[in-house]
């Protein structure tokens, strides 16, 4: 197999490629930085070979929700840019939606600015949804700003007070700004009254230890945030994005939601689906704080049939890399920064869980993890599939190998992954950046920068051929 | 332009070609029956090329409701497999679904295979769904033979005592047989005591002239028969495709279904959407009895609102071509035929007051009319979609012309179109069957007999990827 | 105790009256056929006196289904109007509301007087509902004869094909006649189509012993046609009241139409309560043809709860007094007589089991009994409490004595009651009709023909103050 | 027209006496405090007449929701107990339930104990709910000694930050403790963070003046405060009523949650059914600053007909006395102080409006005003129905005067009434507690102090026989 694409041509011979219209046998040609043809027996002419032959050739993996080089003003991640861009190339991802982050007193055009020169070093592409944290009544043009700067999508919280926090009205006045704007607003939905309450609760017990992290953050947090948020949105008249759903109550509500009409996507993450509360009883609980916490190993099933039948629009990883001595430092939750890496883990996992196992086909994991994040957040027809036109962005995955999930294998830096010991099978044997082959073989081969930027424009409310 | 694919290859050049991902600018290489390749800049290599410069480059259309030949033991229609097929290939439809009648005493085999026979002379591909109209307990088994012949659908009726209407312990007791089978039954859902009452008062009172047919089938009757069929199908645990819906009521029930996790799939046909029952006002009201009527404006806006947003999965024409003559024979409704011609004008219609008018998008018209179809029904993946290994039925139309709906220039028999005078959008200019050009400029290039019977194939119930 | 009331004044002294606030510690004093007062301490004056210390005292029970003396056509039960309301005597039942049968043929108002000479030889009084079986296209405005006549209920049955069925059309015609006159329909709910298909299943394997009746009317039956009069009765704007409902489904269709604002009343039977499928399997299963059939026992634990929390508002008791000869001639389901006797056991069956047992309080006791009885069936406000100025209907009832349900001790003729065995608690001390002890220490004291008929009038719709 | 119940005995003679049957023309004989019988020509023995010829008799009215002498720390409203339970008695009000207000650092008990000890100038019987300001975690036993006191029922808000506040968490958690111990919370529901929002931008853009009060406070903030009171209620298993409800969409979430089984019960006050959101173009916008504020007329209609057939429970008048001075000190609704005086006035409006007008009957009128507030509150069944044992608080209403509602003839405080001018049909002729009359033909007969503490027991949850 060659090592790298050669920049012109570069053809992918032999492999499953999953089509939007599923598995298809075709070779897959890419001239430049697009695919310029997918066929059968497609001549090579003078475009390099890359034999998939055995392989299951996906549209690149976008992961539309991480935290890369995430700074709390606390904590920070101990990747980069260039780290964790290459650990996602490793596992297949060929474009992350991170977050440029609002300090106080800053616009939001400045917010994103900054965070582009921060992302300069990415390997892969990348697009910026916007946490907005002080966008004051009287500010909401500058909205305007973020669909002209190609990133549409504002991440709201209703909770982590004082930081993040938005309230009500807040949230109430940003949808009803979107809504206009063709903005699709992404929000973290945990009640912080409730989680606070818990929290309190357990410290004034003494009882902060891992283990109660799960506690201090109960579902009903979530639901009820969830509840309210598709409430306001829908009065504002304003599609939303529920990001990390980790119930099947908070997917009920979505659900009941969409039959009334209104516009909402959803996603879930491999934590929740994979793993549950019962990991808050093993030796090492502080690799399972994170926000929301795991839940109930029943909620874990109903978010998988979820995602089956299309309940769940997409699965992203929240990835977000403290260090083993990060989340080690104290045995308090409440000290312990919460987050889990996983970009790297994303595709195998889902590939091994989900197809493998039988429970989705590949055409929903490519759906799940291409398609839908494409297209739920605007960058459709651009990436998420492969055909002509698109970008050249490609995973080739080997669905023969068999191996176990192990950190000291993986590529970003926090030295475990919650995942660790879990058989998977198959793995990426190459990932392709806008026709540049970035991985292959086990070799990175991409390039520092290589990444670029992605304007994203949403589709308007209710445009046909959108997802939801 | 070439007159005709070469039996070898076919480069179609320059088109909008509709993919799975909407429009691409992009040619499609044909080798033999099937799609190559879909790329840009394709080479020719020895391929005849069709230059599709300015064009719409669509899937064959598939017509999955269809009455060509219907001999209903009192009315035959007009057309014969030949006729309805030419008339489809100049519409660019290059599949329909139609149907094989049970008579009394007959096996299902015998059915499907006496059907077969008289679709011989078709010149486009077509698929059966079964009419049972006589499958006592004891020999649901035949059903199985259904799925062996790949025709794996049955049409029941609530209406059209005695002969087509099957009670609903018949219903009942096939959707248990079809559940565990893979079979979609098809439902024409409208109450046929509803009916009857209404028809016996219009008759009482000497109202049988055709303006009142509306009221002789009221959409109460519909929209109760869509409700019990709903609760049977979810009570046998069988999936189910409601026709026809004429009602936003009708699709209420639908999409509530759905909500509640039911495989339910449905359509509605263009003159539901496009006609309403002000046409029983007409100078020409014998054209409008068809069953269901033309309902209240309202309900045709509904409809396409929902076709939008993707609460109906595809549109069929119910084609049924009943001359003027058997159409006028009496001004009485309850002697006239029901039932419209519709197969040619499909795809004009839908483009015009479609696309056209910007109530659906070009990716959405690929749905109902083509994708949609495949998938509820069981051509998927070999027909629906431009993608290598797909057959290649291929539909160009080109959208810069206007013209007028005629009857005279149109190919059915029965002498009369619904639609006289409509202004349309555009035209077919070429169609393709299995990379046979059939019908191209205005000429009809394709041979009888050329058509083949596609057997089909359902998803198992819940299958990721299909339709619903 | 006194043996009998004097036709002058009574006063019942020292009893718990349930009065629509609850139980209350006060004397009733009746004047004439009405209560004059209720207090405490109230002087007798030269009023007779009853003691009911330690005892209950509740309106007269109000049993709004029966079928005294009912002739099918091909069977008869045993009893006439003198046995069967003295035995409702025995138990403390005051009202019956039995029913009137239109014959083909027949006006509804000479059904109604035909069926009040039959009643002339009533102990107690009773109220008729009518079964209409011929009121074709036209003859509605008879409708307005029942109402004149006090008989503004008419019964309508989907099932029992050819003889009482009603088809959809018939329905809704009558439904929608019926909301312009305040006549609310009763409807017994199966549908047909299911019924005899599972019948014909049944005969045709031999499956016909009486153990297997409870096959041949599926819970599903009943269901669906739960739905489907809900439906119409929306849609024909009429309120409508379900008789003996069996089914947990079949209460929440109900109350999720209620909750749409539709004008729903719905009533159990005790042995739909007390007894379940599991009686078929019992050494004498004949005795459990009825119609509909006993249900899973979990149906029965729900219906209970429905009963509590007023989701149920009332009970009837269906009485139909089959001998046990009847019953037995043939052990086959398709030629036994359905229907149980029930009349005399009603009121302790409902105290042991309910009051007792503490499922209900006394006061849901009375409202089930005897309030809503009234309230839903036009009684109100002349029956159904012990308030001035009402009929001095009144039970006193013993609950300190323990003894077991035996057929011997009952006055029915049937020979048999499916209760035989089980334990109550407490007992009928009295029943007294309009002022005049009718039943009192075991031993009858009413008169032949002193009951009369009830004229009824219906609340408008949404009426205020009514049951719903 | 006697002057005045003896202390001995009392007959009212000759009215139409409103039974929990509705409407009867009885006598009606008190005996001490309490009824001793409801009677048809009850001989008066040594009891003292009252002639009620042609009046009304009601179970004297419960205000189950007043602040009287309300010292919210920045406003003290103008009336004492004694002037405003005398206006009360002129109105035919005979029991409020008013609140006791926690202070911080205070226990329950002595919140409670306190405002006993200022109550004691009562001339009404009175009940308290207790606002609970400071309970934090730990001391939820404390409401215990709600139940022991007699008032247990806590008033929350999700409002008035930081007053009266409480978050999210400290409602669920006092839901909580709640559901153990049959006490019924009673939430005054508008998101605060959506009228701070509003607030503030109304004072950023100079727009205080009172005529924008009702903009401050949107629908929304009220009913997305119902729909999340609601859910933590349904979480915590605890019963709860919402108050106030101004808008039709907080009466079908409340409808909702009691289809699914949920225990809720609401009210609404004159001031959302007969005033509107105009009142603030009027000359005296002052008068209607209240919280909620007033509406669309719309919801005013939607609310009336949610009255009528059940779905608002009760009636009440959030009663609070500010002058005319202390409204119309700044003309600035955020120094506004909110509340109007309504206590007196409660019965003549509803009767006219309700009764006259024929929108409610007698019976629904004294459900809303007398039963039900009784059975929710926990004084069924004490009060709240004429029947023997019950308090005999009666009021004797004269249907037949027809006056205007003006200030200067009522009898509280303020100097102003919202209603000024509004014709009323008929009067209070006598107020009667528990034996005694303390308002006749125009003079207050009652004394200073005679108002008794009631305390109240909620039936436990799921009870029957009681209110929702």
């Amino acid at each position: 197999m060659a090592k790298k694409g050669s920049g012109g041509s570069l053809l992918i011979r032999g492999g499953t490629v999953v089509a939007p219209s599923g598995p298809l046998e075709a070779d897959l040609l890419i001239r430049g930085e697009l695919v310029q043809a997918i066929g059968q027996d497609l001549p090579a002419g003078n475009a390099e070979v890359l034999d998939a032959n055995g392989c299951i050739v996906l549209p690149g993996v976008i992961d539309a929700h991480t935290h890369i080089a995430l700074d709390t003003g606390i904590y920070q991640t101990s990747d980069d840019w260039f780290t964790a861009t290459r650990a996602a190339a490793f596992g297949g991802v060929t474009t992350v939606i991170d977050f440029a982050t609002q300090s106080k007193g800053q616009s939001l055009r400045q917010a994103v600015e900054e965070r582009l020169a921060e992302a300069k070093e990415a390997t892969i592409d990348y697009g910026l949804h916007v946490m907005v944290t002080d966008l004051p009544p009287g500010r909401e043009a500058e909205l305007e700003d973020l669909v002209e700067m190609g990133a549409p999508s504002i991440k709201l919280y209703t909770t982590y007070r004082p930081n993040y926090y938005a309230d009500d009205a807040t949230i109430l006045r940003l949808f009803r700004a979107c809504s206009a704007l063709a903005i699709r607003p992404l929000v973290h939905c945990e009640n912080d009254d409730l989680i606070a309450a818990e929290t309190e609760a357990l410290v004034a017990t003494g009882q902060t230890g891992w283990r109660n992290h799960g506690r201090s953050r109960p579902p009903l947090a979530e639901q009820e945030a969830v509840q309210r948020i598709l409430l306001l949105a829908e009065m504002a008249g304003c599609p939303v994005h529920i990001v990390h759903c980790t119930t099947a109550q908070s997917v009920d509500f979505i659900v009941s939601a969409q039959a009334e009409g209104q516009i909402v996507s959803c996603e879930t993450c491999p934590q929740y689906l994979l793993l549950d509360e019962e990991c808050y009883e093993r030796a090492d609980p502080w690799q399972y704080v994170l926000q929301p916490p795991l839940r109930d190993g029943w909620d874990a099933v109903a978010l998988g049939m979820s995602l089956q039948i299309g309940d769940i629009d997409l699965v992203a990883t929240d990835h977000c890399d403290y260090t083993r001595d990060q989340k080690m430092a104290y045995d308090d939750f409440t000290k312990t920064p919460g987050g889990l890496p996983g970009l790297e883990t994303l595709l195998p996992l889902m590939y091994t869980y989900g197809v493998a196992e039988e429970r989705v086909s590949l055409l929903r994991l490519a759906q799940v993890l291409c398609t839908n994040p494409a297209a739920v957040w605007g960058l459709w027809p651009l990436k998420g599939a492969l055909l002509p036109g698109f970008d050249a962005d490609v995973v080739i995955y080997d669905p023969r190998t068999q191996s176990r999930i192990e950190a000291q294998r993986l590529h970003h830096v926090a030295g475990y992954t919650p995942y660790e010991g879990m058989p998977v099978q198959g793995e990426v044997k190459a990932t392709i950046l806008r026709g540049q082959v970035v991985y292959i073989d086990g070799e990175f081969v991409g390039s520092r920068g290589a990444g670029r930027f992605v304007p994203r424009r949403l589709p308007t409310v209710g445009a046909p051929g959108t997802a939801r």
